[in-house]
């Protein structure tokens, strides 16, 4: 069972923010599901910015106890975890974007897709909205 | 002179994003200067957050190198800095709205007044384009 993360009771919702996803690892966790779709252990092990084995069962156990990510045994192989954002974790999903949007402006070797970086301009809620609902469909199956 | 701050070069906006002000003390010195207005360090450090006075220097250091901030010497007080927003730094306004927005959302003692939960309900990018404006006119005085 994870333990209930602490969170200090400011009442400032940037420290309330940053407290739940401000570690760079956490955010990159939350990244890895809701845009590339990743729910196993192995599948965030992998990702491209290498992180230590130690410190992804930290986060993810960290946002098991901030209420933003379940974890449930996978009913295809009862080995393995799979896990998912909750409607906590999904509704951070326009402030991703936000970040992106900012990124794309100021950073010259973005990786963005123009294609994507046009729709985030023009349209963002709706993108948002439309992230938010493949997440939920994926994590149905 | 602040050295060139490293950042890395994933192409990732989620980390380049994250590098620049994914440290909490950065975005709390950000919220500080776009939403209550500050503008010099001794204002920072008496901040509610309590920064540690070479935190506080080595951050604003930061900011500076990532051009977020420009420092200027004080017209009115010319032993004293101010400290100021580039359009790089106002341009994070939208994303501290949205960070606002969630905790708003997920915080039950968040201190954010219920009007300006509201504005940012419905009209976040009219709120947003309002805040950069303020700054904007309080930074040219």
């Amino acid at each position: 069972m994870p333990k209930k993360h602490k969170q200090r009771d400011t009442g400032c919702p940037i420290v309330f923010a940053l407290d739940t996803f401000g570690d760079r690892w956490s955010l990159i966790i939350i990244r890895d599901m809701a845009i590339k779709g990743y729910q196993t252990y192995s599948q965030f092990f992998e990702s491209d910015e290498g992180i230590a084995t130690n410190v992804l069962a930290d986060r993810l156990l960290k946002l098991e106890g901030l209420g933003i990510v379940d974890k449930s045994r996978d009913p295809e192989d009862g080995r393995r975890h799979l896990y998912t954002l909750t409607p906590k974790g999904i509704d951070l999903i326009p402030v991703l974007l936000e970040m992106i949007r900012w990124s794309v402006h100021h950073d010259t070797n973005t990786l963005v897709k123009p294609q994507m970086a046009k729709r985030i301009e023009r349209d963002r809620d709706g993108f948002a909205a439309e992230l938010c609902e493949r997440v939920r469909e994926r994590q149905k199956r």
